[in-house]
């Protein structure tokens, strides 16, 4: 017997078939024995649709009436599934955020999960009955819904895994699992069987796009074993056998690679600050007024300076690289640069692994294998299980190729 | 200055337009210096969908899963209007049945208020907040939501006008007041500018669909002024002066017209049983199984014995009909008729007016107009201001037009 929470994104709910699919895939689990608790996202298209109305009505509207609005999809979801469930046999109740209670702060529409009252949903799990929580959603210290962000479900299954202690947090999805790298651009791509919290966070932020960076911080700090599952496959096994990848601590990794994977992300702009005064300072003037406009920097480069001047190159997402220019040019004079370079058109490749903790020469290989194809490097950052590269756009799958095949990744 | 409760029901919040134009009519009053609460259906359609996916799911779903989904609709709705109303710069927030609390009893999907809360919206109402507030549910004993069953949002206003103790409640709907009878019927019907709740009682359960019968109940016992309003006039004025129709006590009507209205109903049929012995207790063997098997009889007459036998005849819902045949041929033997004669092709029309109790010779009139046309009048019912006759379906329309110009209703 294992306890369970099951995740569906909403592809997986997206109609009613769909939601019978989901109500005998949680039917196995219970006949197998296991307690079972399940979440759900809105059926898909319905939240971008109350998103609209709500932008619709006025672009800058009350964050607290669109929880009101937004977390309505869930809710009809939780209710449907229930009847799904109940009409095979299988009891089972809806649970919306305010009834459990599941609290959160009152930062409505990013909300963050503060507690989720458990013994009442274990109580009735021990009884046999599922309990179907609709995901992305809770109760503010005002007493009102709050929402979690976009793709908060993954959150809210992981938060309920940990305060249920289940044993596993099975999330549904439309892959079926972690890839060394997106199997859309190297074919020979292979799935990870397992992967480290700390792989998938940095597989996560910089483009593999598979569950909710937040979740995933969750389940690391709170030991929540997350499987990432197909929802699509012929829907006749128990997630416990289905071929799925577990994010787990890494101790659970006994056979290490050094490398688990290859991530890119093309959503990236470089700026190149030219002809700064090197001195004490510098750094703060610019990236000040850049924080304080809101716009996230990620890898900065500072060269060596000469005759007292310097450049400052950094990337920041691509679509702030506007509202960045005018931020720094409002600025020149207490920057005192000389000149303002722009490129939207550049990627960066990652190469992930907590390996690297115990191997040299990771970053060694990744640098001969791109100049082995000719592939400039712009950028570098490193952080301990992680290499970052920025490049040209158009070598994105040449890189991310080459890089495959070198880390001994392609399946063979 | 006055205490509103305002109503919009589904077609008056049917896209963002229309809940613009809402929020317009809201911030009038609000404007001139009123304090006001709205209640909302859910935009139309949409509980339409909702209820044929749990059918779907399942015919005999689960009645609190049922609410669940359901109340998803009026819960979009008031945070919709809350954010236009907001944008148009009137204060205003949402309320769920189980923020206020709208406390209802445990009968899911049909459920009675049994209070609410209204010390927290009175508070914000007088600080100039507008209370927005979803219709047709509140939360049950168990803490799930309840919904109070179709057109349940009339009875939330007026129950809330009632726990605001409001000065009016206010209901917009697509037809601009209460008339005489069916103006698609007589084209010289007139609006009437006050209607006895009584009277409108009697009016809307034989026919005439403005007011949920519930809510009129409600409104009567809690003494609520209800107006019933169109919201697609040109939407200039306030609600205090627009031409709606005033739902209240008979003691405020002052010119008390003998007869408001011409009513009539063609969801009927008859049922006659035939030589049936004329002893105690034969009502009793005849409609003790129809009540058993949920079949609401209306008028019923019974002929006067001859030779020990008698005739029984009376009306009930034509839906019901194919059930109360089968329920009373399983009773034969029992009942001891001869002949069972159903007529499904016949209508009910009805003469309504509280000056009845104080005015003899209304049903006199009745009986010579329609005597006058050669109508046939085949099953009389009456009550203390309520004159009802069964008469062929085919002559519905001549029979209302004869009956409003002989009491002198037309519009002149």
């Amino acid at each position: 017997m294992s306890r369970i929470v099951m995740k569906f994104g909403g592809t997986s709910v997206a109609n009613l078939d769909r939601i019978r699919a989901v109500a005998a895939r949680v039917k196995r689990e219970v006949v197998a024995g296991n307690q079972v608790a399940v979440v759900v996202s809105a059926m898909s298209g319905v939240t971008n649709q109350l998103v609209k109305w709500c932008q619709e009505l006025s672009p800058l509207h009350d964050a607290r009436e669109y929880d009101t609005v937004v977390a309505t999809g869930e809710q009809v979801t939780s209710g449907l599934l229930a009847i799904a469930l109940q009409e095979i046999g299988v009891e089972a109740r809806s649970w919306q955020g305010w009834q459990i209670p599941l609290s959160t702060d009152d930062a409505h529409g990013r909300a963050r999960i503060e507690g989720i009252e458990g013994a009442e949903l274990i109580g009735r799990m021990a009884r046999g009955q599922v309990p179907v929580v609709a995901g992305f959603q809770g109760i503010g210290p005002d007493r009102r819904v709050t929402t979690l962000g976009r793709g908060g479900s993954d959150t809210s299954a992981v938060a309920l895994a940990a305060a249920l202690k289940a044993d596993r947090c099975d999330i549904y999805t439309d892959v079926d699992g972690v890839y060394t790298t997106d199997p859309r651009i190297v074919p020979r791509a292979r799935k990870l069987q397992k992967i480290a919290y700390e792989e998938m966070l940095e597989l996560a932020s910089v483009g593999a796009k598979v569950l909710q960076t937040r979740s995933v911080e969750l389940a690391m700090k709170a030991g929540v074993r997350v499987q990432v599952l197909s929802s699509f496959d012929d829907g006749s096994g128990l997630g416990s056998d289905l071929p799925g990848t577990m994010v787990v601590d890494e101790d659970e990794i006994v056979e290490q690679e050094i490398v688990s994977g290859i991530a890119y992300s093309r959503d990236e702009a470089k700026i190149t600050v030219r002809h700064v005064p090197d001195r004490p300072g510098i750094a703060a003037a610019i990236f000040g007024p850049l924080s304080a406009a809101g716009i996230n920097v990620d890898m900065i480069v500072q060269n060596i300076s000469a005759d007292g001047s310097t450049d400052m190159t950094f990337t920041i997402g691509r679509t702030d690289l506007p509202r960045a220019q005018l931020t720094l040019a409002a600025h020149q004079g207490e920057i005192g640069y000389a000149e303002l370079l722009t490129d939207p058109d550049v990627a960066k490749i990652s190469v992930v692994g907590v390996g690297m903790r115990s191997h040299t020469g990771v970053a060694a290989t990744m640098f001969t294998s791109l100049a082995a194809k000719g592939i400039n490097i712009q950028v570098i950052s490193t952080s301990e299980i992680k290499v970052s590269v920025l490049i040209a756009a158009d070598y994105t799958e040449l890189a991310v190729r080459a890089l495959h095949t070198a880390y001994g990744l392609d399946v063979v």
